[in-house]
């Protein structure tokens, strides 16, 4: 990456980030994901000055990122610029920047390119991949929790079958071969149902050095159970489903270490893999400068039922972030889309409530259900109390994911994408664009 | 990017390339681009084993590569991954690996996976950004001479654009609006064309911070025209087209260094500005082990009138790389997608003479003409003594390039991309999916 030498400088003597004057109260919004979107349309042109300050610079529609790591779809068509999302808000500014620091004593959110005082405060980072402190996965391991760690994962299988392709030891091309997904979760059963995929259709036509019987999928669960939100019926149907596509699945199995080459189960047993792709765990992702007390293990902040931060009187969480314990929920809400954008939404209401001083109302958690897609024509759904599998599910599944994406242009080329793989079983991305190993390693 | 830990092992002895055994006389080609790919459709299923070595694992379409940087299309549409490329090629092996050397004694290539040794060796690795020497200019500017440069500069005109808008130093937003392209090709004006539109029709809605004036897009040619293949009357239309979009086009002018901030010129200007473009130079990107006694300057290796390297019976090189220097091209063919095609295709043709004993024929190129789009429903052509300007000349050059682009899909999807900004003025795809300034400094 190229860079605009010397540091950014800000024109006010405080170095304060440019923010047009106004007299509405000033709401600074950290993070454009799920809940932070959801929150800022709430409030379009409503009388509050909205800043909203990501690092990115576009907002990323996370549930498909296992289609852009399995070749399935390519990058830009999940993800938004946020400045085209915001034309028309004539009451928000967008500020590409990194926070530093929170300053609650003075309300001033410090950030790289400068600060910038708030009214109110809403939090909505969202969260990053939990590795749980084992150093080992987290060196060797890929997360999947952002755009550029699913093109590190296409990247790296796309190489290991190069690589699978010319050895002529057997036990090397096993490992490079072999994929341990943990966690099953839908991000660990979509992506071993995608990869399924891969090695069924495009393996035997792409790699005609390879037998079908040289790579081998792992999905590892620590509990009992695949999905823990799903039904028992739904869930031992998603195992069913994914052992017909040849996936290994092992439940009650814990990952204690990997070094690039051998996964380590809890116990005397391993696994031979030349990849490890970490889909068991996410955390809190706390702006820098937040007290510790603030939150806790899962680094969650815990929030009263307005989504506030206890103890502060303006700052608002909301999102995966947000840790709210409720009689149903007592450690908190699922850490899904569903209670991100339900949480935004809400706190829009309430803090309008607020200024015209009105009654608030607490936060509820509707459980609209969640879903699955295990390859192609196979999902399992529960909507409500509706449960739903196979086709049906699959056509649910795509039908809501594709009205979720936010643009027509996105629409389009991912229904496009989705229609060619359809009736030609072809993933259409399989190309590697990183700088490539033997550069990096100059 | 994640790796395979430990060396590659090949499981020969003597650390072969797994390759088939057969009969057949082995042609190793070196490189997949243009040249590389049309000799290698030539000889689809005849009598010869194809090695492909490539470092990457895809087709390049560069000719596109400009919209990739300005957010026009995205990456993964303008490649085409070279295994599926090749699955109906029953004589082919692809191996994705780096030339370390080139044993011409022994006719072996030894790659970063292992050696393989050649009846033929074919030479196509094409042509890299000439810096001419200049360390400021390769330290501070950035090519466009790839897919990973291309999204570099999107990434990098977009952060400026985001730092542009909210510093209030007049001086500092100048230099973040201001943009210099170098060279007067059809590279640089296509790139100077698209920015303009950017600036056109993009910047006012996206970046209310910003006015036109604080961008400015630079053209900078050494010499005295612009698109040196056209005819007079083209070149100067051109320069009416980019001056009508409000590029300052500097003829005559040679840059001699960049800090990054200033472009300084020769003589006593310069000018401010925070992103500088280099297409003013390609050399020959010549595999390593090579004699230096094979190349000149440029780095292009001098061969014969069958592509035939010097002093060597069975290498030949074709496209960018090789050098042939003729009574109408006494500096050799122009480094353009045109000649690189003639020139596989007919080598190809007269590698299957020489196996089959029959009579060779000398490279002739025809110069089918030459092209440029400026910016939307604008574009100059030269088709063979015919020239085209204005609209008709944009739909050829669509049409042209629409048909050239390798793979139904990808023709689909530019397809759509064009006709989506065609109607919208939008460009769908300026996102940053690189990893952060601020990342990469910790």
């Amino acid at each position: 990456m190229k860079k605009v030498s010397g540091p950014y400088k800000d024109c006010s003597e405080d170095n304060r980030i440019c923010v047009p004057d106004t007299p509405l109260p000033r709401v600074v919004v950290v993070g454009g994901g799920f809940a932070g979107l959801s929150f800022i349309k709430q409030l379009k042109n409503k009388r509050v000055q909205l800043v909203l300050i990501d690092r990115s610079n576009h907002h990323q529609f996370l549930p498909l990122l296992y289609q852009v790591a399995t070749s399935g779809i390519e990058p830009d068509s999940i993800v938004f610029p946020y400045r085209k999302l915001f034309r028309k808000y004539r009451n928000l500014v967008y500020r590409m920047a990194e926070v530093l620091n929170i300053n609650t004593e003075q309300n001033r959110v410090e950030t790289n390119i400068g600060t910038v005082d708030y009214d109110y405060l809403v939090l909505a980072t969202g969260s990053k991949t939990n590795f749980f402190g084992n150093e080992s996965i987290a060196r060797n391991g890929i997360g999947l929790k952002s755009v550029t760690d699913a093109l590190d994962i296409r990247s790296h299988l796309l190489q290991n079958l190069e690589k699978a392709a010319v050895t002529c030891r057997e036990d090397e091309k096993k490992a490079l071969g072999s994929v341990v997904i943990v966690g099953g979760g839908p991000a660990g059963v979509e992506m071993a149902g995608a990869l399924a995929e891969f090695k069924k259709y495009i393996l035997p036509k792409d790699y005609p050095e390879l037998r079908q019987t040289d790579i081998k999928i792992y999905l590892v669960e620590a509990i009992g159970k695949l999905l823990q939100d799903m039904p028992e019926t739904l869930s031992a149907k998603t195992i069913s489903y994914l052992q017909k596509m040849d996936v290994e699945v092992l439940l009650n199995t814990t990952v204690a270490g990997y070094d690039g080459e051998t996964v380590k189960l809890i116990g005397t047993d391993f696994i031979h893999a030349s990849a490890l792709i970490w889909t068991a765990g996410i955390k809190g992702k706390v702006p820098a400068g937040l007290e510790k007390g603030l939150f806790n293990r899962q680094k969650r902040i815990k929030v009263d039922r307005l989504n506030k931060v206890e103890g502060c009187g303006n700052i608002f969480v909301i999102g995966d972030l947000a840790l709210m314990e409720t009689k149903d929920y007592p450690g908190g809400h699922p850490m899904v889309a569903q209670a991100a954008i339900q949480q935004g939404k809400k706190l829009a209401e309430n803090l309008l409530a607020i200024l015209n001083n009105k009654d608030v109302a607490d936060f509820e958690y509707k459980d609209k259900g969640s879903m699955a897609t295990i390859g192609k024509k196979k999902a399992v759904a529960r909507l409500k109390n509706l449960k739903f599998s196979g086709f049906p599910a699959w056509i649910i599944w795509s039908f809501i994911h594709l009205m979720s994406i936010i643009g027509v242009r996105n629409k389009f080329i991912i229904a496009l994408n989705w229609m060619w793989s359809y009736f030609t079983y072809d993933k259409g991305d399989r190309v590697i664009i990183r700088r490539y190993e033997q550069e990096t390693e100059k």
